[in-house]
């Protein structure tokens, strides 16, 4: 019996991922007398996987990137003027509207009367304050978690915070590597919703998928009607 | 009967404060082709302030802001290799070592023989992580908690969240702002340890301060002391 149902909330409840590839786009022209815009952009997601454990994930990490391979493309020539306009990309960025994903906040009303729901984030603890205010859909969760990194680890500790059984518990979320694997791990059970738009950084190989099972819809909006069919499975038994 | 003490980690555990102030030196001096070095650290902290609504607090928020007041102080002059020097200034702080208050690991494990230990530090969560992890001391806390703001609602939903009473509840911290009437305003109580190195930012002033009463110490060494006391004197009583 499903207890909890947690969510990511990047490109699971709404689109974060588009905000990225279109700074990375602006980024490519701006760099485009240094070098070709390819190659800038390359070289923008190499640093921002070099720079992981420096920065961690989100914007202001995700800016400092862009400021690096900035001076890194044109070989130490950026200018002042290039430098005021990334941080014009990277404010607009941390105040972009948030888009949800079809049915969201239907989504979450039904269920939330049905279950406890959760919000497990990743990545810039201000950023994701701010975007969670912003979405106005805060109310619907029992459980608001925002952490630094989504291991085995971290889905244990937050399930022992709150007492709570890996057996009854159901994670949602658009990446295999932190959302879907690690609660396949520690015994709970996930539903993956793929978006065209995420991360490479947050794909797994097939080597690391195993024999996990799992459930994987198209959209968000189909997941009450997954569930109530699980739940009436269940019953029938 | 204090059941739960809270700590700041920041400047009250361990030193911060002295990363940004020698960052605001070196800042100054990688200016000084452009304008006078107290000129340059006065836009920097102007700067910081301004963004907090965007950046939130932490290391790489000081980042962007020293990169943004960068390119405002040399009006746009700022050189690509000048950019870099910003970022290795950056890198040097979130890797630097932490540098423990006089006392602070026999005093957290004097103190966690008779009392839950918290700990409260507000900023990125990346760096607080990493820090904490670094530090070496997470054994001694049950709860860890970093947190965006530290505002009399950041504590009332900490304390809710574990069911605790504010009554038995005691923060310990170095901003009168930030950790201490907040948690007197809720119902605890607190004990501040002032740093000299404290930034500007965290003060309260004379009216915020009111009639609100508070234990002041000069190093947290000299807590398990004050405790054993309080507790003595409640036990004649």
């Amino acid at each position: 019996m499903i207890e909890i149902i947690a969510f990511d909330a990047d490109d699971t409840l709404w689109n974060n991922e588009h905000l990225y590839h279109r700074a990375k786009v602006e980024f490519g022209q701006l760099m485009a007398g240094y070098a070709e815009s390819q190659f800038a952009k390359d070289r923008l997601d190499e640093m921002e996987v070099h720079n992981i454990p420096y920065y961690g994930y989100g914007i202001k990490s995700f800016a400092l990137s862009m400021i690096e391979a900035a001076a890194d493309v044109s070989e130490g020539q950026v200018s002042g003027g290039e430098i005021r306009e990334i941080l014009a990309i990277v404010k607009g960025m941390l105040t972009a509207d948030v888009e949800f994903m079809e049915g969201t906040e239907v989504t979450l009303a039904e269920l939330s009367k049905f279950y406890d729901l959760m919000l497990i984030t990743k990545g810039d603890l201000h950023e994701q304050d701010s975007k969670i205010e912003r979405s106005g859909v805060a109310g619907y969760f029992r459980y608001l978690e925002i952490v630094g990194e989504k291991s085995d680890a971290t889905y244990q500790r937050i399930l022992g915070k709150y007492n709570l059984d890996p057996e009854g518990f159901l994670m949602v979320g658009n990446s295999l590597r932190s959302d879907i694997l690690p609660v396949l791990r520690i015994g709970g059970q996930a539903v993956y919703i793929p978006n065209d738009q995420t991360w490479s950084h947050e794909h797994a190989g097939e080597d690391e998928i195993g024999d996990h099972e799992f459930i994987q819809l198209e959209h968000l909006h189909q997941l009450p009607k997954y569930l109530k069919r699980l739940e009436d499975e269940n019953k029938d038994r």
